[in-house]
C-alpha cells in the first residue's frame, strides 16, 4: 500500500492555490461590471476550506515521497483539481451538468482546449478569464511535471535529461528552486509578448491577455467561438509564431538566456518547423482546391497545421471543406505533438525522433547481421529503457485510442466523431472531426457519458499513459 | 548490390508452376461447358514462355542465397506473381482496367478476399474457380514462408521457433522436405474435411470445393456476391470451425499427428477463440438492439468475429446496419488477426501476448525499480531482439496505416473509406467500412489510382511489413 498522508497534504496545498486563484476571474468581474462577482465567493471558499481540511488531516505523515507516492500524487492532483476548477462553470455558466462543467475544466487544466460551451461571446468576463486562467496555469504545471515530475518515474523520455543533471557542468538543473523561477519568468515573458503581439494586431485588451495566456499555455480556448476565425491575418500569423513558441522545450530558452549546458533536446525544433512548413503546403493545396486564394491558402494552412501539432488547437477556418486528404492529414498530424519540456501534449518530436533512428537501426542490424549499431540523440547516448519507454509510451496511445473509441460508440457516438474525439483528447489537441467534434462544432451535444470518458481520456494523455496505467496493476497497491 | 541471378531463377521457377496451375480452371471449363476454356491458353503459354526465359537468363547462378537475396526473392515473387496471375481476369472478366485486375489477383494471392468484380453468380465457373486457387495456393504458400523464410530474415516474431529448430528432439523441422511434406498433407486434410462440411450443410460440389480453398486459406473470396449471407446457418457455424482451423499455427497439427516434441506456438489458440466469444457476445448485442433474434444475432455476431479476426473475410449479414459500437469492434478486431504459423494475416495473437507480457513486465519494473523480470513464452525465454521486432511491427503497421489512409484520400476517397481499407488490405482482412468497402460492397468503385495503393498494400501486409521495408534503406543496394 502507499502512504496516502503525504499525498493528500500536498494535494491539499494545490487546492489552496487553485482556490485563491478563482479570487482573480472575482476581482475583474468586480472591477469591469460587478455582475457576477458575488458568485465567486463559494467557488474560493468552499475549496479553501477542503484544501485546509485535508492538510490538517494530513499533516505528520512522513515527507518524503515514494515512487508510488508520486504515481499517486501526481494522478491524483490531475483527477481531483478539474473537480475544483469546475465550480465556477457550475455556478455561472446556465444549463451545464456537472459532466460538461468537468470536461469544460479538464480540457483547460490539461490545455486540451475543446469545449462545451457554445455562445463565448455572450459569456461573462470572469468566466471567458477563467478558462484562460485555467490553461495558463495548466501550462506551467505541465512545464513543471515534465522537467521535474516525469523524469523520476521515467516516464516521457526526458529520463536522457534526468541522467545529465548530475552532470557537474550543468548548474541549473542542479538547483530545483533556481529552476523553477527561471521557467516561470520564460512563461511570463512569453505570455507577455504574446499579448503585446495580439493587441498590435488588432486585439482588445481583454482578447489579448486571454488569447495570450491561451496560445502559450497551447490551450487553444478562445473568448469566442469563432476561435481565430473573426481576427486579423496579421493576428494569426502572431499566433503560428506564440503556439510554435509555447511548444518549444522550454529549458532551451532558460539555456539561451543562461548560457548553461546541460542537455536541452532541442534539435526536436527544427523537424517540427519542418511539419508545420510541409503539412501547411498540403492543407494549403487541399483549400486551393477548395477555391481558397493561394495566400490565405498558405496562412489557414500553416495556421491549422500549427495549431495541430502545437496541440493548441484554435481554429482559422473549417478545414473539413476542403476535402479528404485535409481531414486524413489533421488527424495524422494530431498525433504529431509539439516538443518535450513545453507546454506541448501528444506524443511529441522527440519521441518520433527516437522512434525513427531506431528504426534505422534496427534496417541496419536486419540487411548486416551481426552487426551492433548505437543509438544516440544529440551525440548522446540512449539507453535501452528510453527506447523502451518510447515504444511503449506510442503503443499505448494507439490501445488507449482504441479501446476510447469503442467506449464512445458504445454510448451511440457514430465512428468518426468518436475516433476522432478520441484522439484529440488523447494528445490534447481540442478540436477533431465531424459536426459536433470538429473545428466548427463544439462537444456539448455528446452524451454525458462520452463526456466522462473523454475527460478521463484528456487526464490519462496529459499524465503521458504510464503514470496512470502503471496504477491499474495490482502490484501497485500490494506490498 | 545484391546478386539478381538466383532470384530471378527461382521466381522463373515459381511463374512456371503458377503457369501451370491456369491448366486447371481451362480443363473444369472443357468439362463443364467449353466455353471459356480457349482463352486460358495464353494465360498458361505466356508465362510459360517468361519463366522459362527468366529461368535461361538467369542460370549459372550462385546456388545459395544471402539474406539480402532472400528478402529480394521474397518480396519480387510476390511482387510479380500477381501480375501473371491476373491474366485471366484480363482475358476473361469484362471491364477489368490493369489496377483492376492486379488488385483482384493481389487479394487472392494474399487471401485478403477484397474484390473489384460484381456479379459473381454469373461469372464463368473457370474464373470463379481460379480465384479460389489463388487464395488456396497463396495460403500453403504464407504458411512456407511463415514456417521457413521469415525466422531466416528474423521477420513474424517465429525466430523463437527457429532457434529451436536445433534441438535435437525436434526431428521434423530438422528435415525440410518431410516437415513440407506433412504440412501439404495437413492443407489438403483440412481442405477435404471442409469441403465435405460445407456439402453436408447444403452447398452444391462446386460451392462446397471452392468454399473449402477459401476458408482454409483464411481468403474469402466467394462464388457469390452475397457472401455466406445466402448459404444455410449450418453452413456458416461450419465456416467458423473451418476458418479457425485454418488460423491455428499448422505445426501444431503436425504435432498432434506425430507426435513431435519441437515449439509450437499453440497457446495462441486458447485467446484467438476467447476474442471470438467475447467479440462476438458484442456484435451479437448490438444485432439485438437492432432488432434481430438473439440465437440469430449469435451466429451472425461470430461468424464475423470470426471471419475478420482469421481474415477470412466472408459476410453472412452487413453488421454497418448494427451501430457505431458494431463498426468500431469490428475496426479493431481487424488488427487483432489468428495464430502465426497459419495462413492468417494481421498482427496475430503471437504478437498480442508478447506485447502484453511485456507491458507488465514494464509496470513492474516501473512500480518496483531495479527489479528484473525475464520475459517467458510457453515456458521459454524470449530474446530482447524478438520483443523489438514485436513492437517494431506493431509501430510500422500503424504508421504504414495511416500514410496509405493519407494517400488513399490523396486519390479523393473518404476517410472512413479510406482508413478502413488501408487497414483491411494491410492486416489482409477483406471487408472494410462504407458502402463502397463494407461487406456489402465491391471496392469496384474505387478509382485506379486507389486500386494500386491497395495493392501494394496488401503485398506490404503480407510480407510482414519489414521485409519490404528493409528494401527501402539505401544500405541493402549498397556495396
Amino acid at each position: 500500500m502507499p502512504e496516502f498522508r503525504p499525498v493528500v497534504f500536498i494535494g491539499g496545498i494545490l487546492v489552496l492555490v487553485l482556490s485563491a486563484t478563482m479570487a482573480i476571474p472575482a476581482l475583474v468581474e468586480l472591477w469591469l461590471e460587478a455582475d457576477h462577482a458575488s458568485e465567486y465567493l463559494p467557488c474560493v471558499a468552499v475549496p479553501a476550506f477542503l484544501g485546509s481540511a485535508a492538510m490538517l488531516a494530513a499533516r505528520g505523515g512522513p515527507k518524503k515521497l515514494g515512487v508510488r507516492e508520486a504515481y499517486l500524487l501526481t494522478a491524483g492532483v490531475w483527477l481531483i483539481l478539474p473537480l475544483v476548477a469546475a465550480l465556477p462553470f457550475m455556478w455561472t455558466v446556465p444549463n451545464l451538468s456537472l459532466a460538461d462543467a468537468y470536461f469544460e475544466s479538464v480540457s483547460g487544466l490539461t490545455t486540451t482546449g475543446s469545449t462545451v460551451i457554445t455562445g463565448l461571446d455572450k459569456l461573462p468576463p470572469g468566466v471567458l478569464l477563467w478558462r484562460s486562467l485555467l490553461q495558463w496555469v495548466g501550462g506551467i504545471g505541465i512545464v513543471a511535471m515534465a522537467v521535474a515530475v516525469l523524469p523520476l518515474l521515467k516516464v516521457g523520455g526526458m529520463q536522457l535529461m534526468k541522467r545529465e543533471s548530475s552532470d557537474t557542468s550543468d548548474k541549473i538543473l542542479a538547483r530545483p528552486r533556481e529552476l523553477a523561477t527561471w521557467l516561470l519568468a520564460v512563461y511570463l515573458g512569453l505570455t507577455v509578448a504574446s499579448a503585446i503581439g495580439y493587441r498590435l494586431t488588432g486585439m482588445s485588451q481583454f482578447e489579448a491577455l486571454n488569447h495570450a495566456m491561451t496560445t502559450v499555455s497551447t490551450g487553444g480556448y478562445s473568448t469566442h467561438d469563432a476561435s481565430f476565425g473573426g481576427f486579423s491575418p496579421a493576428a494569426q500569423w502572431a499566433s503560428v509564431v506564440f503556439m510554435l513558441a509555447g511548444a518549444v522545450p522550454f529549458l532551451w530558452y532558460v539555456q539561451l538566456v543562461r548560457g548553461t549546458s546541460g542537455f536541452v533536446p532541442w534539435s526536436q525544433i527544427p523537424p517540427m518547423l519542418g511539419v508545420v512548413l510541409v503539412g501547411g503546403l498540403i492543407l494549403a493545396g487541399t483549400a486551393v482546391g477548395s477555391g481558397h486564394d493561394p495566400l490565405e491558402a498558405l496562412r489557414h494552412g500553416v495556421f491549422t497545421v500549427a495549431s495541430v501539432i502545437t496541440t493548441t488547437g484554435y481554429a482559422s477556418h473549417d478545414w473539413q471543406n476542403w476535402g479528404p486528404l485535409a481531414a486524413s492529414t489533421v488527424l495524422m498530424l494530431t498525433f504529431c505533438g509539439g516538443c518535450t519540456g513545453s507546454t506541448a501534449g501528444g506524443v511529441k518530436i522527440f519521441r518520433w525522433q527516437l522512434l525513427f533512428s531506431r528504426f534505422r537501426i534496427i534496417v541496419q542490424e536486419m540487411i548486416r547481421p551481426h552487426r551492433v549499431v548505437a543509438q544516440v540523440y544529440q551525440g548522446r547516448p540512449v539507453s535501452p529503457e528510453v527506447v523502451q519507454g518510447v515504444t511503449a509510451f506510442i503503443l499505448l496511445l494507439g490501445g488507449v485510442t482504441s479501446l476510447t473509441t469503442v467506449a464512445l460508440t458504445a454510448t451511440g457516438v457514430d465512428l468518426v466523431t468518436a475516433f476522432s474525439s478520441a484522439a484529440t483528447a488523447i494528445t490534447n489537441v481540442g478540436p477533431a472531426l465531424g459536426d459536433i467534434a470538429g473545428p466548427a462544432g463544439t462537444f456539448a451535444p455528446l452524451p454525458d457519458a462520452a463526456k466522462w470518458i473523454l475527460s478521463f481520456a484528456m487526464l490519462l494523455g496529459r499524465l503521458e499513459l504510464l503514470t496512470v496505467l502503471v496504477m491499474l496493476d495490482p502490484g501497485f497497491w500490494r506490498r
